[in-house]
């Protein structure tokens, strides 16, 4: 630990998949949330991500009907990613970075502000066509992704199964380089 | 401002352009920085995101002849990102979207520690295989990005160009919606 909150935030977030306590997330928090997804940085600077947050009661029900996922079954809120798949200044699309950045922008508000969330992506792919009928999303935003938000009602473990800093990152030349 | 300071670094955050200063980024700064980017999350915990922190002289200087960035120029260390196509369990690729998320922690960090960068990805395209001949960059990594790292000598300016919150985000149903 460090005091720096940043850098404890980043070492402390972790995909977090128990129970969420029975609180509503204040609209300010949310809107926060959205701000920080919105602030990180996009290719070409065509910030292709969109988000939206989802805490109306009867569409938070709705979302948790689609999408059967034990832990998100307890969120009070949601939050969704959009992607739109525009082509920056040199004919290559940014967009899947782009919205990588945002989310990890926004987990770490959430952390930040005392929630706790999962990326779900992959485990989302083949709810989002009835999520997005539901929420009467715009033409041309695809969503990619759900980020539960709320106050975990269990244990929050730090993030597991990370291989060591060797195998990830080194300085310079590796070492059977040098 | 608040006084949350991961909110803070996350608003604060913009992509920097001008000169550095002549100041070495200490070791264990970049440490921190690259254990940033290894904790942020991955699709199906492939951790497909590799990073090198580039601080040797020669070295610094063989990047900089091979990337003619004039604010590159002037930066005392670079951390680079590469990624690996690993498919997740369900045959999808979430590599992108995984570097996307440790860049963003990367340069998060950065700017805790009192540093500013820049995301080259555009940029660098033409130059990663020279870069990564230099680096003696093992097989099966591909460099999609270059990170400056170094104390900013000119006046940093908030992300400028950035459309209004209505048009990336909101609540619920569209206001056209409801």
């Amino acid at each position: 630990m460090t005091e720096n909150q940043t850098l404890n935030t980043i070492f402390n977030r972790s995909s977090y998949r128990g129970r969420f306590k029975n609180e509503p997330v204040p609209r300010e928090d949310l809107a926060m949330i959205l701000k920080a997804g919105i602030a990180a940085p996009s290719g070409c600077n065509r910030q292709t991500p969109s988000f939206i947050a989802v805490d109306e009661e009867e569409l938070v029900k709705g979302v948790k009907q689609i999408f059967p996922n034990p832990s998100c079954q307890t969120a009070p809120a949601f939050i969704l990613v959009f992607t739109q798949e525009i082509a920056g200044i040199d004919g290559h699309f940014y967009n899947v970075q782009d919205y990588g950045a945002a989310v990890e922008n926004m987990l770490l508000a959430m952390k930040s502000l005392g929630y706790d969330s999962c990326w779900y992506e992959r485990g989302i792919r083949r709810y989002t066509d009835p999520i997005s009928a539901l929420l009467r999303v715009p033409e041309g935003l695809r969503m990619v992704c759900l980020l539960p938000v709320g106050v975990a009602a269990e244990e929050v473990h730090p993030a597991k199964g990370k291989k060591p800093f060797e195998e990830r990152a080194w300085f310079n030349l590796p070492e059977t380089a040098k």
